[in-house]
């Protein structure tokens, strides 16, 4: 067996928060943890560049030699995403407007407008500075341009730049009128300066407005990006961290190819078990956007889930299955925001690597664990993630589903997905993501919760799809200009499902169908023009239908009929799922003939899984099984 | 009998959505639905002038033509709701702008300033050109002015304007500085250009300042549409659509001497039976614009009530039984908003005659029934609608119970008078709205809900009444300029109630009174000077006192308290309740010796009513009695 | 003895919002109800200088002339605190702007920027003209400059000042950037133009700017306050009135030397016994500020408690109960805002001394029995109000746990401090309020809530302190730059309670401690160094610690329970609760060898006292015991 590339384990390392004295104590609490990979200089700017054009590097060539003398690798970042000060006063016109028209200040960070030419060429000159500095500094192993970018501005320089992507995308105003509906309530524009960004208006925008001010956003932001990336002239890999949020205008994965590593920040935004059910939703997508393989988490949090402002800690030994949640669906390492909490600034009480209290604690304790045992670990990740399931994805259908004017305000295009991959999650299946251009052949079961937006092109591909289809509301309703699909709903899916669906019926409340199945917010008035009916309302309409391997819920069902009937697809897809007790999540990964197994106990009670293998984490052979401790995780080598 | 003029059936037409082809699929459905009267041109000012001064009437006049070609009469409107988007670019300040100051932009609708001299030009032009070109287009039946008047803005040209209006209330500043108590926290205005919309402000307004603000708005807004009506120079009749919400500053009364027709848009904002009981309210009221003639329903939607963004899709056949209350009512038809489902923009889920599944659809199919049956109802519209009990209204006081500084946050003048009304409905009472100053003699009940703003002049009308008088909370409170009446509540009411309220005491939840009546949110302190207790609060002091004919509620009673009351005075009042099973909604509309009768089953059961007639909606007579289905109706001809 | 001075009773009183006509029957009015001091001129600046430069003081000198010859003392207010309209348009530049940039108009009140030089000048003129016109007119008892002093702004004028307030706080931008910790998310400053008011931003603030802010605010408006006492140019005593809020940026103890009396608004924001709380609270802060002496309320509400725009009437009776609360506590009267309830203006339904209802009302007569009662209870003036425990109260470290950025959204400052307060209130044990650096020895229990920020001398102060010492989260936790002392919460105080906090754990809902108490919504993880552990949470870990004389709790306890705890702390210090009926409100004021005590009955019960005394209220001599009737109060004069 050749030797694994060693897995990282790090975070984020801010030395000019502190004294050069607590460097040394850093670096010796790194080496004590196991830390093998930092990022250093994300938020450095002002650091680097207190003065316009003077440059302190000093500390930064220090803290690089240090780190380097003492064997701990460098994510260099530039550190654009937050301009310092005197940025904002040589540039005023750069920093962010809101849709209100409030031009915001400096006093946090991203108080910038990415589509400022002052802002665009300042980003890639103090790139290009760092770049020709450290380009290549043997400490570096990767570049990190920017942080998390997302930040929208709706100033004037947006509204040239958007008006600029526009014309790529529609050629003539024409075009645009007629994908916009501008007919509808006197929109239609005779120039080009009469298109603005969606800033605040009357009464309700125009949705295709919006989606496409979202799509601009996104395709703006990458231009950024690559403009870095282009004047870094390093070959080192270079890569950014990506962002997970309703309010973000990116679409990752057209962003994936133009990253050396597909690397993610991970926040989940619930406590308990959702929060579990969120890493695997974020790791499985991450992996996607990374094409099925290796990515990297970039930043999870130590201590704490973080709920609107409220900390709910994580319980002890809960860092680690997160990090083994990640590490098992693909994640080349486990890193962290921030390796030392810092005494004062906006995010003081983020928890951290080192806490407030000191290595002598709870935290920095588990952490050391979690860095003894990630060698043992490396290995796995020569195996290739098992999934025969795909669940589409599209950043675009859930931007059209936050719009305006849509049937209901709970409509909730995550939580559809998240829906879905849930019941998949619980049952032990594991699932890749996907979009409905991509071969789904390799798939026996393609889920498409809520696919809103649907080309001519990907209802094609999936109308011939010939796996078990499992299709839920709003899925194929517009096309890509967001415009409904005449003639019944779901447009595109219509011949597919065998269902016509004249209304959509938002109810308050749940309904009982049937078969006893429950839903909740959602009803249709669908009729079967060629499927059989699985369960009706209580009027006795269809509620959901099958014809042939396609099936159709025109309601959101709650979690136990929701599996229940993803069992019913999983039979049919002759997918068996496995016999793992309720609660512990398992990830298999295989290559060759040898199989890992990450098995990671969420439940309160010993769980016993039937095995012959050894126990990477304990270097144990299991004889015939394995008894899992409460909130405690196994990754077995099993050999075929 | 004379042929009675045909009832209008059709609604919002707005062929710039569709291409050419679609056309005349709309025409040929129209007339499989019974359409006789379609509203174009609403929002159609850039598709008529898609660039300043170029206008293309080639659409219209096509459309026009092929519908007069059809027997189609056409209600013509005047663009000027939305103007488009190079307008905005031509004078951005006519752009509206909020208390805040924020100028909204083009996107959505209503993005004008209605005092933005720019903005009044450049709509009289476009009515001028319009009315030149078609004003008495053999097709057009009415002409439509603007739309739904009603948007608010505080920019320069407003405050200008209201200054005007103000220098005609006022006459000079000493008046005004009475009027607006401005010795209260040093707003003395010395001079005229001191005087602002109330723009946002530190902390709470001017009550005065902000109900005079929505009076001037209303006459303003009347003056613009005043200036389309002059210059469109056609014989035909001109209206425009009332629209009724909280935000509305219109005073539709005021304004009804100014339409031909007196046309509103109802939209219930609440599912269930509220819906109806919205719709027999709206209804009512504007019966009571048009003088108690006959009106024009000119908006509904056909599939759904929308609560705050939230489609409650309507039951079958709701959509006949809504077009019937109002029709009952003194509509002379019912049209809907819009036509066809639109495929894109905001509105793109409105519900529509013809809905996004097409002709082969429940909705439709509905509409097509509803057509049919119309023309058997023509003759009903001969009857004048009975009422013998009037409800007061007064948009002022609605203004002025929304102003700052009340005693409670939960005043509703709006819910105070639908609970009123409420009661009447449930007992199938036929009931008018009427001002305080309008012959009250005709009515055996005059109800009085939170009549808050009261002149001398009106105090005096109420107090020479001779029937029964039901006066509730926060009524006879305070003068025109909503200044408080001194020597105890209600003012301007205390000695025809006989009764002085020393104290408002507000509450929250609930109060049971000494009769077993219960009351919510609201007490009152009060002695009684000169009438009749008939109920008390848990303390002794008097809640509902009766001095002759005058009857004073000092809570919010609960709906069975509030009907037993109801029942009390119109005991008093020698007016006896039809006893008709309850949730069967019943219109009665008589001239000489014929009766209609209309009778809306809104219960989930069978209902008998005894009768001798011709129901015309099936054609068939009756025999003694008729049962009517769950959820269905009848028209009754009666003869005396 | 010698006879006491007498104790003011009056409120607010605007004749400019009436005809003089009623001015004479407010005298009259005023004489019978027995008001000695009315205040005059607060919101006065348009009617006394109507337009720039010229003024009319005819109307007050009348006024003053009729109060004076009627032997009704006056406190002259400077009007300042809301600039009339014309001053808005002279200088829109100093109209108020909000931190998202909105500029407010005139139209409420406070309209102003207390940093703009034409405000501050203006202020200065009219404070100087007034001075010298009525500087020692012999109706003026006291001045009282401006009103509520706490009105913030953001414009320009403001980030000037806050700049140079910064520049003499730290010298060189290097201690700033380190006080600030800017090196979190680049916000390095290079230049003192670069820092501003914390404007709106893009995401969360930074803390120590947000804190230094209202710092400097607090200093700012003191500023202003001190130029118009050194032009008024008078000898007679000359304050302001404190309001007290969450949203107020002034720290009142450190006005209190510049204020000849402390003064103080007092208005309770919730119903029921919460509201008598607050006012012990109120009152208990106010003598505080005072230095322990005798200070005055300066407005209370007559008949109602306003809990965010919802009027709670109080009870008959009730209003006598707050004012002798007050006056218990060290108040020199009791006055209200205002005497005569306003026919319009933002207020009209702020409730008065003489209501709507005129003079005959419940009202009117409750007032005049108060005024009656007065000059008995003066000679109580004398005693000291008795404590043997102080609670310490911090303004910054209110506002610091109002910052972005803190691990919970449901941290109040408030409350926790008003719950230690509330504790002593129910057990009868008299309290007041001190600083950690003021001399506590002369305390035998010290109560140390939530106190955020603690200098190094504080600390060392708290460490020294000899007495019992009690101290709940979030204590000590950051130095005075809001920056976290670090090794282990509570950093300051880890060493004298003996334990060391490795993490806060919020929680949602509740928890119940070994002992049977009951926490919420905050838990920690802690570690014992050094103290007995006095109660565990469910998971073993220590939640109430006890290091000698130095308690500590982790959780935020329900009332039973900290009561009970307090009742440990209380017998460790030997201080044996006075065993008063429940809901019996009592507090001791003593000089020499007589003893003044004030008995409140809050219950719906007769409360049985023991005591041989004399009742100031009655005139009568108690025979051993003293039965209150339920609502009712008594003040005792006892001999030892």
């Amino acid at each position: 067996m050749v030797e694994p590339k060693p897995l990282w384990f790090g975070g984020d390392y801010n030395p000019e928060q502190w004294p050069p004295q607590v460097w040394a104590e850093d670096v010796e609490l790194m080496r004590r943890a196991g830390v093998n990979l930092v990022t250093v200089g994300v938020f450095s700017w002002s650091s680097l560049e207190p003065e316009p054009g003077r440059y302190e590097f000093g500390w930064l060539d220090q803290v690089l030699d240090l780190l380097h003398s003492n064997g701990i690798r460098v994510t260099l970042a530039t550190p654009t995403a937050s301009p310092p000060p005197w940025f904002s006063l040589a540039h005023p016109d750069a920093l962010p407007v809101t849709a209100d028209g409030v031009r915001l200040l400096h006093g946090s960070r991203d108080t910038y407008c990415v589509c400022a030419p002052a802002y665009r060429e300042a980003a890639a000159r103090i790139a290009r500075v760092l770049g020709e500095r450290y380009g290549d500094h043997p400490a570096v192993e990767m570049w990190h341009v920017h942080n998390e970018y997302g930040t929208t501005c709706y100033c004037d320089h947006v509204a040239e730049s958007f008006r600029r992507w526009l014309r790529g995308r529609y050629g003539d105003l024409a075009a645009l009128n007629d994908a916009w509906t501008t007919a509808f309530w006197s929109q239609g524009y005779s120039a080009w300066e009469q298109v603005f960004p969606p800033r605040r208006t009357q009464y309700l925008a125009n949705p295709t407005q919006v989606l496409d001010f979202r799509r601009f956003y996104s395709d703006e932001l990458l231009a950024a990006y690559r403009e870095q990336k282009a004047v870094l002239g390093t070959r080192v890999p270079i890569t950014t961290n990506f962002v997970f949020g309703s309010w973000v205008p990116v679409d990752h994965w057209r962003w994936a190819d133009d990253v050396d590593v597909v690397a993610i920040d991970h926040y989940p935004d619930g406590p308990g078990i959702e929060a579990e059910q969120q890493t695997a939703f974020g790791a499985d997508l991450a992996r996607a956007w990374a094409g099925g393989g290796s990515w990297l988490l970039m930043e999870q949090a130590a201590g704490s889930i973080n709920d609107r402002g409220r900390m709910h800690a994580k319980e002890p030994g809960r860092m680690a299955l997160n990090s083994l949640s990640h590490l098992a669906r693909g994640s080349r390492g486990a890193l962290f925001f921030q390796w030392r909490a810092s005494r004062g600034g906006s995010e003081r009480y983020h928890t951290a690597m080192v806490p407030h209290a000191g290595p002598d604690s709870r935290m920095f304790r588990e952490i050391t664990e979690l860095g003894e045992l990630l060698p043992r670990l490396a290995e796995a990740d020569a195996g290739v993630v098992e999934a025969e399931v795909a669940i589409l994805w599209d950043a675009e259908s859930w931007w059209a589903l936050q719009g305006p004017g849509l049937p209901s305000p709970t409509i909730d295009y995550l939580e559809s997905v998240r829906a879905a991959h849930r019941q998949f999650w619980s049952l032990g299946i594991g699932v890749d993501f996907a979009r409905p251009t991509d071969d789904l052949s390799r798939y026996r079961v393609v889920v498409v919760p809520s696919l809103y937006l649907l080309t001519d092109e990907a209802a094609a591909a999936l109308s011939a799809y010939e796996g078990q289809l499992l299709v839920t509301p709003l899925s194929g309703i517009a096309d890509e200009a967001a415009r409904i699909r005449l003639g019944g709903y779901p447009g595109a899916l219509r011949d597919v499902l065998g269902v016509r669906v004249e209304e959509f019926h938002p109810i308050d409340g749940e309904v009982e169908l049937s078969t006893g199945a429950r839903g909740h917010g959602w009803t249709e008035l669908m009729t079967v023009t060629d499927a059989e009916v699985l369960a009706t309302y209580e009027n006795g309409d269809p509620a959901i239908t099958r014809r042939a391997n396609a099936w159709y819920i025109s309601t959101w069902l709650d979690d136990p009929s929701y599996e229940a009937l993803v069992r019913q697809v999983l039979q049919a897809a002759a997918i068996d799922p496995p016999n793992y007790p309720r609660g512990v999540e398992v990830i298999t990964r295989r290559t060759g003939r040898t199989r890992w197994r990450y098995l990671l106990n969420h439940t309160g009670q010993p769980a016993e899984i039937a095995t012959d293998a050894e126990n990477l984490i304990t270097g144990e052979e299991t004889a015939g099984s394995l008894v899992l401790a409460p909130g405690s995780f196994a990754v077995l080598r099993e050999q075929a």
